[in-house]
C-alpha cells in the first residue's frame, strides 16, 4: 500500500443517500427540521455510509514522543506519555471513561513512545519515508477496523508537546501566524505560550516548509502519532467509516488528510470545539461545524467519546422513529 | 401539601459536596479543569445529589391542551396533542428514541389532553385553585420519583400552542416585549409570529398579570403542563433531584419555579438552547449556561434527554477516573 493509492481510493459522500435520508426525516412525527443540527449529522453518516445503521464505533489513540519537547512547550515532563499510555491501558484515563461511559472501546496504537522524533525547532521531526510509512499503517489500521464490522473512528492522540506539533503543522498549512494558533495546550502560562510561539516560529525557519507538499510539510514538522491519524483518516475516508475528528490535534491531522484528498472531507464529523486557538481555525478551513463547545483541552478523544452518544441519538431518529402516516398524527397545513 | 408546603422544603446546593468534588476532579489523571464544563457538570451534580451515583434518570412529558389554540398560533391543529400523546405511549416520538437512546425512560402525564384551558388572549386560563393543584400535583410526582430512587428529572411537554402560553408567562415575568420573546415555535411563517405577537400583547392586557404573583400569573396565561412541571420543578428541588431542562416552555416552567422558590435554581441544569427567542432570555435570567446548542426546536423533553448522556458521562469521570497517585503519573510541575 502507498499514501498516493490510499488516497485514489476515497470518493466523495453519496448524494442520494443524503436525499434518501433527508426525505425519511421529513416524513417523522416532528415538524420539519426541528432536530436541527442532529437532522445533518444524521443525513451526513448516511451519505458516508449509505446503510448507516448499526455503528459499530471506536476511539483510536495514537500516542509517540516528541523530540520538540525538551524545547519546555509543555506542562509536563515526556516520560508522562508512556505513564499515560499504561494509563489507557487499565482504564483509568479520561477516554477510558468517557468511552465505558459511551458504550464504545478504546484501541491504543503505540507508534513511538519512549522514541520521540528530532526536535523541530532544529529541524525535521522524521525523513519523508518514515512519515509515509506512518500514514500507510494508519491506512492500515482503518482496512482492519472495515473489516471488523466497524463503522466510526474517533481520532485521539497522547503524546507530550504535542500541541506544539500541531501548532506549527495548522501556521504552516492553513497558513496562518504561529501567535494566532498557539495555545495554552493542557496548561501553558503566559509565559510557555510564548515560549512555544518561538519555537513554532524556529521549527517553520528550521524547515523549509512547502503547502503544496503536505506530506513534506507532516514530515518535517511531525508528529508520528499526527501522521499515524492522517493515515487512519484517509484509510477510514477510502473505506467509507465515519471520522470523528476529537480536539485541536485530532483536527490538524483531520485538516492534513483533506490537503492530501480533499473527498476525505466529507467523511469527517467535529465532535468538538476546544478553547485551543488554532482548532477554530482549523475547523473553519475544513468547513466543519463542532458539535460540542464545553470548554474540552485534554484531547486523547476524550470530546470525540463525548460526541458519540449525538451520532448514534441522530442514527436512531432516523432509524426508530414514527412517520405521520404509521402513527397516524395529524401533519402541518395538511 | 401545598404550594408553600413544598416551597418551604428546598435548600441550596450543598457547597461542601461541590468543594470535595472539585477536589476529586483536581486529583485524576488530567491538567485541571481540562474537561471544561463537564467537570462544572460533575460538581453541580454533586453539590444537588451529594452522593452522585448512581443516577437513575427519567423523563416526565405533561401533555395538555390549550384555548389558545383557536387563535390559529400553531402550525398544527389541537387534535395533535392526543394523537402524539398516542405516539408517546407506542415509543415512536422523537423522545421516545432519544430517551431509548441514552438508556432512560419516559413518563407521560396526561393533565389536560382534550380539556384545554381557557383562551388567554380573552381573559385566565384557569383560576388560581386549579394551578395550585397542578403545581401540587406536579410536585407529588417528584417525591414518587424520588422513593422510586430516581436522582434526575428532565421536564418534557406537549400541548399545541404551548408556546404561546410560554411567551406569555416569559413576557409577564422575564419582563420582557413579546416581540422579543415569541419565536416559530414548530414551525410558524413570519405571518404565524406577528400573529402570536399579537395574542401574547391581547393576553397580557387582558390579565391583569403581577410579577410580584407569580403563581397568579401562571394561572392567567396557563397552561396547565406548564403548571404541573412548575410542581415538577419545586419538589424535585425539594427532594435534592437534578432538574435538567429542555427547551424553551420547560425552562420557563423552571422560571417560575425560581420565582416562588429561588433555592430552585440551584437543583436546575440546562440541557440545550433553542433558537426561539425567549429561550436564551429565560436562561440567561436563570444564570444557567446550555450543555448543548443543536438548534432543536422539538420540545418534549428531547433536548433533555440528548444532554443526559453528558450528565452521566460527567459522573463517570468523577467516579471512575484514576488519579495521579493510583495511576503512578507525574503532575504537572510537581
Amino acid at each position: 500500500m502507498t499514501v498516493d493509492g490510499v488516497v485514489a481510493r476515497i470518493r466523495p459522500a453519496d448524494a442520494a443517500a443524503a436525499e434518501a435520508a433527508r426525505s425519511a426525516l421529513d416524513a417523522k412525527t416532528k415538524p420539519r427540521g426541528s432536530l436541527g443540527r442532529l437532522e445533518e449529522l444524521a443525513v451526513r453518516v448516511a451519505a458516508i455510509r449509505r446503510r448507516p445503521l448499526p455503528l459499530r464505533a471506536v476511539i483510536v489513540v495514537a500516542a509517540a514522543d516528541h523530540g520538540v519537547a525538551e524545547e519546555g512547550v509543555s506542562a509536563y515532563p515526556q516520560v508522562v506519555t508512556a505513564q499515560m499510555l499504561a494509563n489507557f491501558e487499565r482504564g483509568g484515563a479520561a477516554v477510558s471513561v468517557l468511552a465505558r461511559s459511551a458504550g464504545t472501546s478504546v484501541h491504543v496504537v503505540d507508534v513511538g513512545v519512549g522514541r520521540p522524533t528530532a526536535n523541530i525547532a532544529n529541524g525535521p521531526a522524521m525523513p519523508r519515508g518514515d512519515a509515509e510509512r506512518l500514514v500507510v499503517d494508519g491506512a492500515g489500521l482503518a482496512g482492519t477496523l472495515a473489516a471488523d464490522g466497524f463503522g466510526l473512528v474517533g481520532l485521539g492522540e497522547m503524546g507530550i508537546a504535542n500541541t506544539t506539533s500541531a501548532s506549527a503543522l495548522a501556521a504552516a498549512l492553513l497558513p496562518a501566524e504561529p501567535l494566532a494558533v498557539c495555545g495554552r495546550g493542557t496548561g501553558l502560562d503566559d509565559a510557555g505560550v510564548r515560549r512555544k510561539v518561538g519555537v513554532v516560529e524556529r521549527a517553520l525557519a528550521a524547515n523549509g516548509v512547502e503547502v503544496a507538499d503536505p506530506l513534506g510539510v507532516l514530515a518535517a514538522l511531525g508528529g508520528s502519532e499526527i501522521a499515524f491519524l492522517v493515515g487512519l483518516a484517509l484509510g477510514a475516508a477510502a473505506e467509507r467509516l465515519v471520522v470523528l475528528l476529537d480536539g485541536f490535534i485530532s483536527s490538524v491531522a483531520g485538516l492534513i488528510a483533506v490537503a492530501l484528498a480533499p473527498d476525505a472531507r466529507d467523511a469527517m464529523v467535529a465532535a468538538h470545539l476546544s478553547p485551543e486557538p488554532g482548532h477554530a481555525l482549523v475547523l473553519e478551513a475544513l468547513g466543519l461545524e463542532p458539535l460540542l463547545r464545553l470548554g474540552l483541552r485534554l484531547g486523547e478523544g476524550s470530546g470525540a467519546a463525548l460526541a458519540l452518544p449525538l451520532v448514534q441519538a441522530a442514527l436512531a431518529i432516523l432509524d426508530e422513529m414514527a412517520t405521520f402516516e404509521s402513527a397516524g398524527v395529524a401533519d402541518a397545513g395538511r
